[in-house]
Order: C-alpha cells, then structure tokens, then sequence
C-alpha cells in the first residue's frame, strides 16, 4: 500500500524535509504520494537544485513512476505567504492535505499516513479549531479515543493530555481518560509483539502528590483508572513520581510510561532522542505516524532542516503498515 | 569553617548515608558536626560494622578529632519510629535539626548547611506545615527570597514554584516571582564565577503557550519578567518550549534554565544526572547545599542507599564557603 505524506504547514520546514527525503530515495518516491502545495514544493525543489520531476496528479493512482506526485487539494500561490510566517492561508492548507489523506485512508487508497509539521496557530486562524494533528484526526476519523504515543528506541510514551494550557490539562486528568489512554497504550504494544506489556503511569503532581500533599489527582482520578486497568488483567505500575519514572522505564523496568501532560513525556524525550522520535496516533481507525518536531518558523526555508525524523516517521510507518 | 550536615528523617535514607560517607574518611570527618539522632546513627554504625566513634556532643566546639561528632536538638529512641516509616516523631527530628543548624550557621559556628532528605509528609505530621526544605529554610532566616537551583556539570536548573501541587504552580507563576527567580538565577552564577550567565527562561505551558493558544501565562506574566530583567541588563532569553530548553542548555547555548515547576526541572536533571546533582538554596543568609533525593524508604536500612549525592553536595558546599 502507498504512504501518504501530507506536507503540514507549507510556510515551516514540511516541504523542505519531504523534497529533501524523497529526492535521495527513488524506490521510497514510487511508494509515496504527497499531499501538499505543489508551488512551494517547485521552490524548494529548484532553490536546492535536488531535480526531481513533480507531477500533480488527482489520484495516487496516476503520474509517472520517477516523479513525485502531489495531490493538491485546494490552491496555493507564493503569493499567498512568507516562508517562516503564520498565515491562515498556510493553516487551511495544511488542514486540507490533512483531511485529503484521511479520506484516501478511509478509502483504502493509502494504508498509512505520514505528517509532516502543521501550525496550530495558522490552522485555528483558517477556522479549523483543533489542538493540532491529532485533535483534528479524531475529528475526522470520526473516533474519540485517540492518543499520541511518541515511539523511540530509548523510550516510549503515550499522552493523556496534549495540546492544551496546563490549566486545562489538570482539570482533563478524570478516570476514566486516564483508564482509556491506558488500554490504547496497552494494544499499542500488543501489536508491537509485546505479549504483556508493562505499563508505567506517571502521577501528575511532583513526587506524585506525595500521599495528597502536592495534589490530589493522583488519589482522586489516577489511582482509580490504574486499579481498574489491572483489574482487567493489564500490567500497570503508578502513579509514581514524574522525575524518575522517565529514567526507570529507559532502564528497561517499562515498556511504555503514560504521561499526564504534553511537556512531561516531551522534555524526556527530546533530551533522550531529539531526532529519532516517531509520533503514532493511536486508536484511530487509519495508521498514520509523524515527525516529532514542529514546523520549525526560524529555520524554515534556510535548507537546513533535518529529514531524519520524517524518515523515522517513514520507517515506522512501514513497520505498522505490515503488521 | 565547619560544615553542618543535617540527618533529615531519621527512617530515610539520611542516617545511612551520612554514616556510609564519614566512616570512609576521616578529614572529612573533623571537618563536620551532624545535627541528627545518636541512636539511629548508632544502629547503622553497628549494623554495617563501621566501628565509627559517635560522641554527643552540646556544641560544634566539643569532641574528639577523629569522632563522628552529633549535636541532638530534640531526644529520640529507637522505640519512637520505624525505618521506612512516616511518623510524625521523625518529622519534628529532622525540622529540629534543621532549625539548631540554621541557628549555628547564624551565629557563625558553622560554615555551611548540608541536608539529607526529610519527609515532608512527616515534617507536616509533626505541625512544621512548609513545602519541604526550601520553604523551612526561608520561614527560619526571615527570607521569603529563596530558590531551588540544582547543579549539576551537565545542566544546571532554578524553580519558580516546587512543592506545590500543579494547580497551584499555575496560580504561583505571576510577574515578580518570575524576576526574583531570574535574580537568584543570575547572582548565583555570578558567585559561581560566571561573567554573564546565559539564562534561559521556560515557558509553562506546551510549546510555550503557542502565542497564547495553549495559556495564557506565558504572555500575561512570564515575557513581562522576561522585559523586566533584561532591562536590568541580565542576558536572558525566552519563553522558550519546554520540552527543547534543556537540551539546548545542555548543549552550551545557555548556562542555566529557570524551570516554572518541579517536575519540569527534575525530568531532564534526574535523566542526565540521576545521582550527581546538588541542591543549592538560593537567596539565603545561610549557605546550603542538599542531596538531590528523597528519603527513599523503600530501601531505608538496607545498606544499599548510594551517598554519593551527599559526597557531591559536600564538595559543592565547601566550594561555595570558599568563595
């Protein structure tokens, strides 16, 4: 089956890595088919002088078998923005490739999906209301239950909450989101070939409350989803103190932390692998993974940008896609 | 000047650990008086044959050369607790010791404090209602400016808020917390023998708010600190994503991060540091200097507690009495 890659926000580095990638790996350009904004592709393309030939086609069916083929779902001009600048322009496009993969998934044309970096910011600005990728998957797809898990070789993490303030991320730690996140992480690694995988719930609070002294939603809503989730036969340890399970888990003690909170499994994974990070969704009913970074404003257009996270994002999504 | 090492909770790892340090050597040993509990100290010196001499003694002045030399502000019996167990007998020891050390380093009869942990549940138990050391520290020298900073070779960090629950570090981070702790952050390296300290500064919320999309208090009360100190003509940056901020001053673009709570700080010390780091409390009149870890009762009295974080905070407090 083709991977979709949808090339996120075209003013950030989206467009760069995915010319960059799929310029070095004939056999990987047969296999894939981009969604994105043909012009800014031509830019990158003729500024980096990488030669390819870029075709638009209306189907992944169509185009020539050497060239790059790009479904372009709405217009877009270099007109209609700055490279390394917030636009609703950008946004709507970036959501539009979005929802084109998705459909294509749905439809079978694709298996697995690919993102590359979009903006949350120029996304809302456009009128698409969503925390981000994954938000706006679980919108499509028409499926609640979704979840980021982010997959390194050092660590995995999945996330209870993600793209939202802190504030809203305490009040979003109830039962039964925790128990829910907790059995995605759960199939997850199921399907990974883990028989029994062991599950490592980080508290919320620092030292994990401290028996209710720092908090007490590890007493309240953490502790209750972990008892039900054991009570189903899973392997679940917690809540335990955020600042070493992160560690114990690398130590080979988990296989999988589930983190509260977007900044509490992304500081650890960064420091652990700021290149290597794939981001699965998880629960929903099309595979798709994506780099771990963003779009990445201050570099974009420079040519400097990275393609090893994409090409993970790549990797992984062969490997879920055979399963 | 003499160093003061308090025990902490006499049912942690304290006891242990000072025992296991100053058995191993005897100029270290005459250099210090332990503010601690002579029969839990005796129970270690027995147990894992140190055959160590422990004299009480009623001030740092008194003793023998080569004795362990300890100074018991409040009596304590091996009948009163257990090891490996909250009480609150335990709790009011280690606030006792705390209390005489810092009265001691007052008065100049001592140079230096150095903390082994205390249990702040226990502390609470015990009616010594403060949010650990930090917040003990500050009420007994009448200085409500006091930080934590950990120090380590690899990445040094100082907090806005710690031990507090993560609601109420949302609350705590408003404009003038944040430029005391940037100061404390910036006098401290200074001291340290930095000309400049470039300090970054981290925001609270995923990707730092993303231009207010996920909070607000990056925009409302954090770059208004930001402004403020620089103003004052400190080198400082941000906010800055948390989740990138500690590999980037891990990697010398920064000498210091002022982390907004607990676990922020902690996550990337402990995975690049576990046992290493020292904690500095910053703004006092009293020098001191702590063991990064808690009071670990699940291993309390098995021998096995590491002192090598006590050796670290040791070396960082005589070279912060020599400064």
């Amino acid at each position: 089956m083709l991977l979709g890659i949808t090339m996120g926000d075209p003013a950030g580095v989206g467009p760069e890595i995915i010319i960059k990638a799929l310029a070095a790996d004939a056999a990987l350009r047969r296999r894939c088919v981009v969604y994105g904004a043909k012009c800014i592709l031509d830019y990158y393309n003729k500024t980096f002088n990488h030669g390819l030939n870029i075709q638009l086609v209306s189907s992944s069916a169509e185009g020539d078998a050497d060239a790059l083929r790009v479904i372009e779902p709405v217009p877009l001009s270099m007109e209609d923005f700055e490279i390394g600048k917030v636009s609703s322009a950008c946004g709507n496009v970036a959501f539009r490739c979005l929802e084109a993969a998705v459909k294509a998934a749905l439809d079978k044309k694709i298996g697995v999906i690919v993102t590359a970096p979009l903006n949350k910011e120029a996304m809302n600005l456009a009128g698409h209301h969503y925390d981000g990728h994954t938000g706006a998957l679980a919108h499509l797809t028409g499926c609640p239950r979704v979840a980021m898990l982010l997959w390194t070789d050092l660590l995995k993490v999945i996330h209870v909450t993600t793209h939202v303030s802190m504030r809203q991320a305490c009040d979003m730690i109830k039962t039964p989101r925790v128990v829910q996140t907790i059995e995605l992480a759960h199939e997850t690694l199921v399907q990974a070939g883990y028989e029994k995988p062991r599950i490592a719930v980080a508290g919320l609070n620092a030292h994990a409350g401290e028996n209710g002294l720092f908090g007490i939603e590890e007493i309240e809503e953490i502790i209750p989803a972990i008892e039900q989730c054991k009570a189903k036969g899973m392997c679940v340890d917690g809540p335990l103190p955020p600042d070493t399970v992160f560690l114990k888990c690398k130590n080979g003690v988990y296989d999988v932390v589930v983190a509260m909170y977007h900044d509490q499994g992304h500081i650890p994974l960064k420091l652990l692998d700021f290149q290597g990070g794939v981001n699965i969704s998880v629960g929903l009913p099309v595979l798709r993974t994506s780099v771990d970074h963003g779009t990445a404003f201050d570099i974009a257009g420079k040519g400097i940008a990275s393609d090893g996270s994409l090409l993970e994002a790549i990797k992984v999504a062969d490997l879920l896609a055979n399963e």
